[in-house]
């Protein structure tokens, strides 16, 4: 394993950012198709919250392994879930490259904010958290193998209804 | 038209990013001239409720067609609106390339959150949406012909003095 | 002193943003070893409000001046400071070089949002303004020379125990 220096993979981490960007796209657009498309076949997906992280304590708020977790999930978003009508943006910042492996994977993190639009009331701050990411590279694109999604509140206003 | 396979055109976002982050440093600071030349002679600039844009509907916050009506909107801010004094910044993720077209024009999005700080309270998120661009290259240079702000909030707080 | 043009420096501006991102990062991750590092020995770190910046007034809410300085607030933070536990999460963007000078050195400015989470409330948005930053290169390294954090609020929520 090697720990890049901070200067270094100056490409690879724009191409990170391209991909965050797409992603918080795909995920802001409701095109649940496109969002697991970012992830390998065997991915894990998980959503925690800090605290549970830190103590490694297993409960996740959303946790998905494979790809056919991933549609399941956004199959029960789109037909089962019954929920107030909302607007989610995310903005990702402070990608970052920790770690080049041997394999050819890569270790990447990035920062998220996300706000939620509802009728009713102001647009707020719904998530912040920071993003833990193992990467592959097939046929020449970077895939998620692993996205832990670790987000600071305490608590979670309303529910979590979209994947973050 | 082509619709870009998400890795290419590396550049032309990165180009892109850079755009929309001078965009939002001349407006956060109140440089509206400097703000009118990122337009075309003949652009169009809208400022639109996510609510009346997914129904299409034609009433928008703001509206102004060609360079003379954005320099008769800054002009109106500096010497006739009466307001309370407040400093915006503004964020701009997610830049995007959506198509490229025959004639050389882009379609590209970014998302912005726009924070507002007044001096009775504390800074809050004021806004938060996604710019739908439309731009062309003049003497080398990208200028928006046409810039929408859709906004996701369903109400706006206190009143929109600045543009987006 | 040259002005430069707002395409040119694509590189720079880039180099900037990792620098900003890992700047973030390593605060964010209270590594205040890591912190320290992006600043030359005699470096000076200022936080001012934008009212006193404006006017010219001297008092800034924190003060640093020197590398001994920057390690004396760390330790004051780690081992004396007296503060309800949060996770703080800054999120940069509009990243700019404002100028070059002859020397070798840069004037950049960022804007930057702070975003806190504590136990008994929901994450919130803390402080939002600007960095601005005079660089110098030193063995192949860009080091903040100054950095000059100007937050938009008029009044701080809470207090500011971590440096921004």
């Amino acid at each position: 394993m090697t720990h890049p220096p901070t200067a270094a993979h100056a490409a690879l981490r724009a191409e990170l950012r391209d991909l965050n960007d797409d992603y918080a796209a795909s995920l802001d657009e409701l095109d649940f198709a496109r969002w697991t498309a970012f992830f390998t076949d065997d991915c894990l997906y998980r959503v925690v919250s800090l605290e549970n992280f830190q103590a490694k304590l297993p409960l996740s708020t959303i946790a998905c392994q494979g790809q056919g977790s991933l549609r399941d999930r956004a199959a029960a978003i789109r037909e089962t879930a019954v929920f107030e009508p909302r607007t989610v943006r995310r903005m990702v910042s402070g990608v970052r490259v920790n770690a080049l492996h041997e394999d050819g994977s890569v270790e990447a993190q990035a920062s998220f904010a996300v706000f939620e639009s509802l009728s009713d009331r102001e647009p707020h701050l719904f998530m912040v958290g920071r993003y833990l990411d193992r990467l592959v590279r097939q046929d020449g694109r970077l895939l998620l193998r692993e996205r832990v999604c670790v987000f600071d509140n305490y608590r979670v206003r309303t529910s979590l209804v979209y994947p973050l």
